[in-house]
């Protein structure tokens, strides 16, 4: 994963999205996320690239006795200490690549955003698969290949600024994707919707949700909402350890 | 299902393409679907578009004692009878909305580049499920979502008439797309991901292969081939109804 989020210039614009100043109301995708979310009274959470923290207090509000946020910015943990504290949330700077993923610990694992910054997700998905419990879930959102496989990650535009159409190419050629995120240049992992989901069903998951983010109507009044309704931009998956 | 097949104009051209002059071994796919297949000695196989009865010869060849091919077309169950005619095949005019699905009978059903015609899947894949014995395999080959939502499902081109990229757009508005195929314009239905796979875990299967066609290093010698690595056009799937 690299480290963008450190970048002060990067994280002051991050800062400023409404899924920052929001927290889980102002991520549009939350309404189909958060439906995923299995019974966690007593449970033991782990959140992968947990950003401010906002899936960890969830978390801890409904019910989960212990929580470990982990992410790779130094900025990000430090905004989750301030926003989203607990006594039983415990937040670390840690890459997913370099957690220990201790064996059957944990009841559900939770990855919201990150995965597309990781090039080798088959070996995270066999970690994640070790370190849950039989029956575990684990909960992720990725940006959807139509998305990572973008050109340039943005619409064809016409003459008059409209955007015309969404375009798709080198599909089946994985790997670095730049964008232009919030100022900069950002390097992503485009992987294959072959290689999420063969990935987890070879590390032994049982998929139970294949679902893609679509806007709710309620939010359609939102500039550019509509557009969102044109082309998968998240793909959100509840996957169990089987027994 | 519309029934374009049984169009004079439109089936001399499907005659002419290399999966009808050559079989199996023509169809880009194969190589990958076919892998797929379970053990069918001695088992009932269920062909849902079967065309020209390519798979269902395949499934007697693996051993299977009985095989029931349906299509719309007529002219399709022509062909079939003429080119894969066998004592263990029964060919029969009928659309997969018509069929009866008699409960718990097949071990095996396939359908190969047919549901992308249908538009309520989620009722093909009930009754596919109740057809099906306890473990019984359903192998699914469909357009792709990326295809289907692609516009005029055809590239953009440049002023030289070369490729630019796969447009997408109103990927989330499912339904009838018209596409130019063989010299016709051919109604399609436009089904996101989201609607395939939980049409199939919904109707109680468990997904064990989601994979797209990529064609294989041998054959990226054929005109036109290397584009087919720029964008998904099918969908492959083995789903099981579990025990």
């Amino acid at each position: 994963m690299n480290n963008i989020y450190d970048n002060r210039q990067f994280f002051d614009q991050y800062s400023k999205m409404s899924r920052s100043q929001q927290g889980l109301s102002g991520a549009g995708e939350w309404h189909q996320f958060k439906a995923l979310f299995p019974e966690l009274s007593g449970k033991s959470v782990l959140d992968l690239g947990c950003g401010y923290g906002w899936h960890c207090k969830y978390a801890v509000e409904c019910g989960a006795k212990q929580v470990l946020g982990i992410d790779l910015s130094e900025k990000m943990i430090h905004e989750a200490k301030a926003k989203n504290a607990d006594s039983k949330i415990t937040y670390r700077v840690c890459g997913l690549e370099e957690y220990d993923y201790p064996a059957n610990s944990y009841d559900c694992v939770v990855s919201n955003l990150v995965l597309h910054y990781i090039a080798d997700i088959d070996t995270i998905f066999r970690k994640i698969y070790l370190t849950l419990k039989a029956d575990g879930v684990f909960l992720l959102n990725i940006e959807h290949p139509v998305f990572t496989a973008g050109v340039n990650q943005d619409w064809i535009y016409d003459s008059n600024g409209r955007s015309q159409h969404w375009p798709v190419d080198d599909y089946f050629y994985p790997g670095e994707r730049v964008a232009h995120f919030l100022g900069l240049d950002v390097t992503k992992q485009h992987h294959t919707l072959t290689q999420i989901l063969m990935g987890l069903i070879k590390a032994g998951f049982r998929l139970d949700v294949v679902e893609e983010a679509m806007p709710s109507a309620d939010m359609m009044d939102i500039p550019g909402m509509s557009d969102e309704m044109r082309r998968p931009m998240m793909l959100l998956i509840k996957s169990v350890k089987q027994a």
